[in-house]
């Protein structure tokens, strides 16, 4: 089944005095499995398009390549695939990687506490290097604007998520959009990878929702220098950025911003 | 480590000017293991906090429990904990639960589309039961104004989500809020099976984001009469809302609101 990234539907529109019936335009939402040469290792529900760059992203930030090589992506299908139509992306390596699991399929005995996730991160990713190249507040809060100037989907149903990478001046340089916040930041991430552009040394990473602990640990793997989420960031998110060496800015909107890894 | 729900930080806040450092209340993020009497369902990101609703909850509305009921719930720890200290919840039944695997890890050879996720869930979940009480527009559109008020968490942090019960006269019953819009989900309708108030027939379901598949699925599992979103919903959020017999509301804020599913 074909279908685009946004379907219309009629509904009824209650404007606080009448309801009318009138077009709106919705997210398509579909799940796409994700296998890493021989191993599933996840179905997401992902808005279609870019699904090469999805399937990439998530398996190179969560670590699931560790050293191997991306030598091909294809859809289930035999022949290639001009559009989304199949939702199962296999991605090949030169390597045998490990079918390493997710956070939580092995856990210690009681559980993981939050500090113990940021030391599984710091066991597979090193400290980034100081940054040379961090925007000053004034232009890293005037992203979002610009941002959302290139968020189509979101124009069209708002009701997705972008990730942006921007460069040293602020300018988004990549944007993708996607029902799934993750989703969103893992094609941006991906679209680097194939184009052999990480670490992503000297750029930021821009999420248009808030900074949890799994965006910072994204934008870790990648190599950003800096995370600004139009949201909030959790305890976690703050004490993960400080452990990576990673600048995070929260509640970046209205020109205005909060840093929270360094502090001032 | 014991920590609360929320934690203060200093930031460097940039009022669009100069910046400054002041103090900001942050949501506690920390992550929380299932296990379904012998076997580990899932990992996720939560807030502390109505940890045994989270963990019946989630196995409540992902179909894990099947016909078996909820016989106890506990902390890994051998004496019972007086709060979230610990990360791990075993949740323990009468029955032989199915170790079913979330979506996803059971797939056909060429993934899942959308409408075989519907499928899915018919072969689970009955259609629901032409409701009788359903609220009008401008009640409905009342809603998220009462939960709010409510949401404790987000007026210090402004960073979780929040699910809410409400009544058919609009009343928020039960709020919960977390950093994750599933685990808030999944702390409400948790609470009303440990209540045995399952099905929740009658009763609506608020959730202060979009409105997913997901989220849908949770709604028709609990048995709720509607699911009003503040957000856009996915296609095939609605199209699931259908097959369900759940009326879907979206985008109910500023005193107005579409509805999906049932359309006018």
């Amino acid at each position: 089944m074909t279908r685009g990234r946004s379907q219309q539907v009629l509904v009824g529109h209650w404007d606080g005095r009448q309801e009318n019936r009138r077009p709106d335009e919705l997210v398509v939402e579909e799940p796409l499995t994700i296998r890493l040469d021989d191993v599933t290792v996840t179905t997401t529900m992902r808005t279609p398009g870019h699904d090469f760059e999805l399937a990439a992203g998530f398996c190179f930030t969560e670590g699931l390549l560790a050293d191997a090589s991306v030598t091909s992506i294809r859809y289930c299908a035999t022949e290639p695939a001009a559009d989304a139509e199949f939702n199962l992306v296999t991605v090949e390596t030169d390597g045998a990687p490990p079918a390493t699991p997710r956070l939580g399929l092995t856990t210690s005995s009681c559980g993981l506490c939050g500090t113990e996730s940021i030391d599984a991160l710091r066991e597979r990713l090193s400290p980034l290097p100081p940054a040379s190249t961090l925007l000053p507040p004034d232009v890293l809060a005037g992203v979002p604007e610009r941002v959302v100037a290139r968020q189509d989907l979101f124009g069209a149903t708002g009701g997705v998520h972008a990730a942006a990478v921007f460069a040293a001046d602020g300018e988004p340089v990549l944007v993708r959009e996607d029902i799934g916040r993750h989703n969103a930041v893992d094609k941006v991430v991906g679209r680097l990878l194939l184009d052999r552009l990480l670490p992503a040394r000297g750029m930021g990473l821009f999420v248009s929702g808030r900074a949890s602990f799994e965006m910072v640990q994204k934008a870790w793997a990648a190599g950003f220098a800096e995370l600004a989420a139009v949201s909030a960031p959790s305890a976690l998110a703050v004490e993960t950025a400080a452990a990576a060496g990673l600048r995070l800015a929260g509640f970046v909107r209205g020109g205005k911003l909060n840093l929270y890894s360094p502090t001032a």
